[in-house]
């Protein structure tokens, strides 16, 4: 069986390390999110990609969900000490190794693709990792705050402002000219089923959906999602701020509206969401809580499950 | 009085503490090496540049005489795990700040002059310090070893090699397009004396000396200069390698014949080298080893007032 999942970072991560656990490594392809990427101090950093990379790596700081184990920040205070900005983002000197790796293959001209499989050679995530996309696209949060309307890296408004100020709208930058990297449409016509973990619906996977080719292709899939959201709040991370900024409720019914019954065929929610309905959707409740591996593992057994039981 | 000072890396530096010693800060102006600068993971570095700033601002490893005191290495650590080359090229997490710094700098379009001015207003050395050139020029070595002749980048040569392998010759690749850096010829210009610290006379002095208008410049100049050789053997470093290469005896008289008594009118040199002499050239014997601040201050004032004989 062919499984396909896509995945923002923390959250995708955690739930992949649960699939990894109920289905062999060779049959998952993982299509990650990069609107989340950003150039910081000249160096491409993909925060998402590299949570996945790291998470099932074994390079992960677990404590934080992000950035890498027995992390330093030499790199970082030195910078401050010449002023630099932005100080508000955390990385680390490891984490900076990999960016610089990164930024010089770019530099150089291979496309983030090929990179992301270089800097997995080391990794050995098991899964094969492919960014959503070898073209730059980057999600812009409109706010207005002491400056005026303006438009900011969404890494600004959800790292430095902490999704304090109220996002407008959200703009996929460059995500017109933007074509699936090579293998992402190829590894979604071979799946035979198609995963949405309870990663960000809106900024993760809601991004990766927005990559023109990747939404029609998996129309066509077998495509069980796990609700991102529990009794009316996210699992983790800020979704809320998220959904609120697009129109959307912050509920597990609202989130499998927002995806579509096009595109859903099953969907997982939690206990207390077990009224959940759509038409043409298959709605089952289980405990969603990625307490521990075993927990985890349970729910990505329940959506291949589910999957099996939709192409039956 | 106005002096403008030649350096190279850590024999340079060195003496411009004496230097700083002996006369006020705002009258020096140092005219820095960039043959050695070497791009590093996508990085530029600039070794003699940041020896001379971290030295003068109180950041420079005492005892190793390059690189950030209380380093750390994270970094390089993390790139030999993901097998990026070179690994010979010693650069700790400090550093590394530095030459992200700069690197972002010159990708924004900054001329190296301006970016050095701007680490400098964190370092604080006192001195003006200026590149010779916002050009890129590097100085490559040509050797033959079990890959044949070849052109090796100046600093696989001295690090990696550690000058083991003969130099057959000496490339300054990038030299004929360089120009000046902007404040290079009007501080020669307005100089009273001109100072040729003991660094490498090939691969540091010799350098600066080949960037076009440069020398013509010092030649109107008074100039005196300290032996990098005392006795017969460098002070520090590999000069003899570098001298050996280009057909020069490693001693003070030939150093000074290097020279030339077009540039040079005065010429300090070791008691051990008091015979010393050259037709047009003032040539002074002192004790030359830099132990200390006092014994280096005391160099730089013999410097001085031999320029001011000179003058006389």
């Amino acid at each position: 069986m062919h499984i396909v999942s896509l995945a923002g970072g923390i959250g995708g991560a955690r739930f992949l390390r649960g699939l990894r656990a109920t289905a062999p490594d060779d049959q998952i392809t993982v299509i990650g999110n990069t609107g989340d990427d950003i150039t910081l101090f000249g160096l491409r950093v993909c925060p998402d990609l590299d949570t996945v990379m790291y998470t099932l790596g074994g390079g992960i700081d677990e404590a934080q969900g992000w950035g890498r184990a027995e992390e330093t920040h030499v790199v970082k205070e030195e910078l401050a000490a010449y002023g630099v900005e932005p100080q508000w983002f955390g990385l680390g000197d490891r984490d900076f190794a990999t960016h610089i790796v990164r930024s010089q293959m770019l530099e150089a001209g291979y496309p983030l693709s090929q990179i992301t499989q270089a800097l997995c050679a080391r990794w050995q995530p098991g899964v094969r990792l492919l960014p959503m996309s070898d073209d730059r696209c980057e999600t812009h949060v409109i706010i207005t705050d002491e400056h005026g309307k303006r438009a900011v890296h969404f890494q600004e408004w959800w790292v430095r402002l902490r999704a304090s100020v109220a996002a407008e709208s959200f703009a996929l930058v460059g995500v017109d000219q933007a074509k699936p990297a090579p293998g992402v449409l190829d590894a979604i016509a071979d799946a035979d089923v198609v995963i949405l973990p309870p990663s960000n619906p809106v900024v993760s996977i809601g991004t990766i959906l927005q990559v023109p080719g990747i939404r029609d292709a998996l129309t066509a899939k077998t495509v069980v999602g796990v609700s991102p959201i529990i009794g009316g709040a996210p699992v983790r991370g800020m979704a809320d701020a998220c959904l609120t900024a697009i129109g959307v409720e912050t509920s597990a019914q609202a989130v499998l509206e927002l995806y579509g019954s096009d595109l859903i065929g099953g969907w997982l929610v939690a206990p207390e969401d077990a009224s959940v309905a759509l038409d043409g959707v298959r709605v089952e409740a289980r405990p969603l809580l990625m307490h521990d591996l075993d927990a985890t593992a349970a729910i990505a057994r329940a959506a291949l499950d589910l999957a099996q039981e939709l192409t039956r």
